[in-house]
């Protein structure tokens, strides 16, 4: 069972098929950084075109179980969701709306001050907001996952503190390894994973120790550091890999249309746009790498196949569908 | 088995109270007229929370097999419809996100010319437009009925002949018994049944012989020849009751945005609100006088049974979802 946390690659065919070939059984992928509702749902049809045009290769993911039925058909299971809650705009009922066309995953805020939580690059962490808790409370009943990769750390513990339900953080590491804006403290991982949720380790270079040339055995031993602190079925892939995506995407998912001024992001004016992918994870047929990495450092195969997928298929089992099913 | 093939009540609690003491096991609800795609969606998020209030009395209808639910566990299943294609505006991706949100019915026309079709007050009706034809295409391909209620007669045998699945008219009468522009000569009834489409017989006074004078004996003789004429198998109800609304509903219905002058579609300036519901149909509660009335005309007990919700059980069962299922 191989399931990656989090992608937005530029899709086509030819990434359909690496997905394939890498035996990749499942993938979240994000279809909005700064989209309104009514261009999120474009972005819905747009994958039902590729689900129409591609049914041997991919297929919608509404359901762990669905994971199973992907696998039996030689199919990738692709699961939505959002960077950001710009989907919901200020309406609450959009959230069940969203959910019913297929959205697993919201985060509250995307770097920047959202009207739910603060994000990662704010000045100021005040929490969650008034409709902050009111989404949380709906995404909690109709089963869409809270995530808070980009959120600040205040806000993530609110977070986490006020959810009924497990939450995650699709994509990031922790900020003892590397100390991005981005990656986690302790307490803040801790806050998560204590309360059932989940992290998903990223191999986007902004977010690795040494970046770009961060080396394999690293990124394991942090894994298992990792493990050792706070549970190892806690913890998945989540690689937000960007794959074939031009530099102009970077600057949409940094800019969406809330600046007229450049923003570097996790960048910086002399490394603008994506970073270069470190050697042992260039596209979808990678994920061998990093079992066989985590092998190398002496982690048992469970441990490994937990981490490579079954903790994050157990946590969209437990956390697709109203409380009530769960 | 009682399914009532359309209504559009000024829902509320005692409404669906109504529906539980009338034993109406499902109801195909219009939720849209004249909107847009997102008012369209605000519609739908509104009866979320109905669903979410009244948990005891309805439940969201997405196939044939949720009546059965609904029947088991007391409550009407609530199926939904447009009655004009505003809510994919001039977007055929629209067709599938909105089939998954719940549509299952869709008229191609609501009086006017619209994108699709030409409505049944238009001077000309020049059939199916090339985007009709794609949308029909589509909907064929995901499950959402075509329904023609409001359609020329031009357009409807064009959509019946087209379509490669069965459409429907889900609430007029025969224009042979009551010659008005909405009711259905018996060239348009015989396109849409001899392939296996619906009729459903509408209650609402405009539609009727006599009007609000009609009485249930014409009505029930009414069915029974169309029986003879048609097949009984392709006969069921469909009200048309539009319980509790003011008459500033029937000019939104009839006027929309799309002009500023008054019309009145099937009233006139002397009678412009919502005509008197004939004495033996005043709401939900009375699906019992027309089963009686069907039985003191000497109709057989399957026959009635057909009509008054087996047969709209079978077609939904058939029609609501993608042809690989059907």
């Amino acid at each position: 069972m191989l399931i990656d946390g989090l992608q937005y690659a530029n899709w086509s065919e030819k990434i359909f098929r690496q997905m394939r070939e890498g035996g990749v059984d499942a993938v979240h992928v994000t279809i909005a950084y700064h989209e309104t509702f009514r261009e999120t749902v474009l972005n819905f049809e747009k994958w039902n075109r590729w689900f129409e045009l591609y049914p041997d290769l991919i297929m919608k993911g509404m359901t762990a179980q669905d994971i199973d039925i992907a696998k039996e058909n030689g199919q990738t299971a692709i699961f939505f969701g959002f960077q950001n809650p710009s989907p919901i705009e200020d309406d609450i009922g959009l959230v069940e709306i969203l959910h019913t066309l297929g959205a697993r995953f919201m985060q509250l805020t995307y770097n920047n001050q959202s009207l739910l939580a603060t994000g990662c690059y704010e000045a100021n962490d005040t929490g969650l907001t008034r409709m902050g808790k009111e989404v949380i409370r709906e995404m909690n009943r109709v089963g869409l996952v809270v995530d808070m990769s980009h959120s600040a750390d205040r806000s993530t513990i609110e977070a986490a503190d006020y959810s009924d339900r497990p939450i995650a953080i699709t994509h990031a590491n922790p900020h003892a390894w590397h100390p991005a804006l981005r990656n986690k403290t302790d307490e803040v991982i801790r806050a998560v994973t204590s309360r059932g949720g989940m992290l998903g380790f990223s191999v986007y270079p902004h977010h690795l120790k040494d970046k770009s040339a961060c080396t394999l055995t690293s990124f394991c031993e942090m894994i298992a550091r990792t493990a050792d602190k706070f549970g190892v079925e806690h913890l998945g892939i989540g690689t937000d890999l960007c794959q074939d995506q031009p530099d102009s995407v970077v600057e949409w998912m940094r800019m969406g249309r809330w600046t007229k001024s450049m923003d570097y992001g996790e960048g910086s004016a002399s490394q603008a746009g994506f970073p270069e992918m470190p050697t042992w994870f260039a596209d979808n047929r990678d994920f061998g790498n990093i079992a066989d990495g985590l092998r190398a450092i002496g982690m048992g195969t469970d441990e490994i196949a937990g981490i490579m997928g079954q903790n994050w298929y157990r946590f969209f089992d437990e956390n697709f569908g109203p409380r009530s099913a769960a």
